[in-house]
């Protein structure tokens, strides 16, 4: 026989494990973000909310999903997405991506392995931007903190422009752990530092095949301590006389720009 | 004796008089735009909104600026700005800076003259980016057309993170017009294209004084059809397989590090 207190604690795990399945999913929203998702064979996808227009916009990708969408009237759209959000009638509720771990990721092996590391950069429309440059440039994974980075959500997914689907972004436990299992790999680990007497091009001279891992901080406080202290080298980008002037999405890009095309 | 007719007459000038100082004008706020406008001499300053904490915050650019704040309570915060801006307490209406001509700007003499042209690109977050690393990289001017490109609001303010005080932007009736007297001044202008068979570093090989201007679309529809022919050549991005990947504010500030860089 079951008591009154086994229900009730009964009510409360499964309360608990509810809430936690929700911590650890996002809601995905616009036309572009919501393809992208739905044609992701690795993505975990749990809900589908549709207007019957993005339906019908959406066709393709719903179908190759095998998801069943919940179509609703485009005034309730209900939601939990931040004021202002552009959804254009189109929401995909899923969890983060699994891309294994740094030593799997970023294990060297090809030509010119490079990673960008992000210190507490939070700023989603910045990493987005920061996916998309890494991989066009061709970056193994931008790899952050989990706590104080930018996380998964659907305005990164948004700036990001389907790079969130196809650019493994690493969020670790310990940026400085992430950094030794680098260096373990034969990575040398550069940061970016406007005040640094040496500068990257100056820099440039290792081997074609050398790892390098670019180490950013946030715009303002720039790099912590221990994450200067873990780098191999702080460098500044040349020309840009102060580097804490230059967004940090255009200071990773043209960091890694220069990182690839020498080396 | 002035009759009813002629009093009406007067008001209605008067009222568009002023609708025509209201649309001549913008918007600046957040602490950080608020005071690079009021410690800026060539910028024309109307009117200053404070709540008291920012008074006290700003105290010393108020002094330098000689303007008498028009002190609110935080509630009663009531000046025109979007929603969701994050305002601090600071506003300030202000004229948009008038940095003179094409050819008064961008005349040619020192070394690496270098100039950014935005054909349509209209999201104030880019080109406040883009403001921010014209400055850091040393370029002369941004120009765009008046019409179909991000107007200097506060949101641009925001991200240029004080370049708009600094950078020129230049705001002209017609960009092929632009382009034309650029070329008269020997500046050869490189066209930004993901398609294109060129490499930006591969064509890289012009003296190191011809002057340089990098034209860049919009993302998406790119360069017009009538932009593009004026160019006197077309390139891409080396790496950057697929150039419309990257965000325009990260192609524009690789683009201009690469051109600096060489040349």
């Amino acid at each position: 026989m079951v008591s009154k207190n086994d229900r009730k604690s009964e009510r409360i795990i499964e309360k608990e494990r509810r809430r936690k399945v929700e911590d650890d999913t996002v809601w995905l929203f616009g036309l572009h973000a919501v393809r992208d998702a739905l044609v992701n064979p690795k993505r975990e996808k749990l809900r589908l909310v549709l207007t019957r227009n993005a339906a019908d916009r959406l066709g393709d990708a719903v179908g190759q999903s095998q998801m069943t969408p919940e179509i609703v009237e485009p005034r309730r759209f209900d939601v939990p997405l931040d004021q202002g959000s552009v959804h254009q009638g189109a929401a995909v509720q899923v969890r983060p991506l699994q891309w294994g771990s740094v030593s799997e990721v970023c294990a060297p092996g090809s030509v010119k392995p490079r990673v960008l590391l992000l210190d507490r950069v939070t700023d989603p429309h910045n990493v987005g931007a920061i996916l998309r440059s890494a991989e066009v440039l061709g970056a193994r994974a931008v790899i952050a903190p989990r706590r104080h980075a930018a996380p998964e959500t659907g305005a990164l997914a948004k700036t990001a422009s389907g790079a969130l689907e196809r650019q493994p972004y690493l969020r670790v436990p310990n940026l400085a752990n992430a950094m030794g299992a680098l260096h373990q790999m034969g990575y040398v680990l550069i940061g970016l530092d406007g005040e640094a007497s040496e500068t990257l091009d100056g820099f440039m001279d290792v081997g074609p095949d050398v790892p390098i891992g670019l180490v950013l901080g946030a715009e303002g406080p720039g790099l912590r301590e221990l994450t200067r202290k873990t780098c191999d080298v702080l460098a500044r980008i040349s020309f840009a006389g102060d580097f804490g002037s230059l967004n940090v999405s255009n200071a990773a890009a043209v960091a890694l720009y220069e990182t690839t095309r020498r080396g």
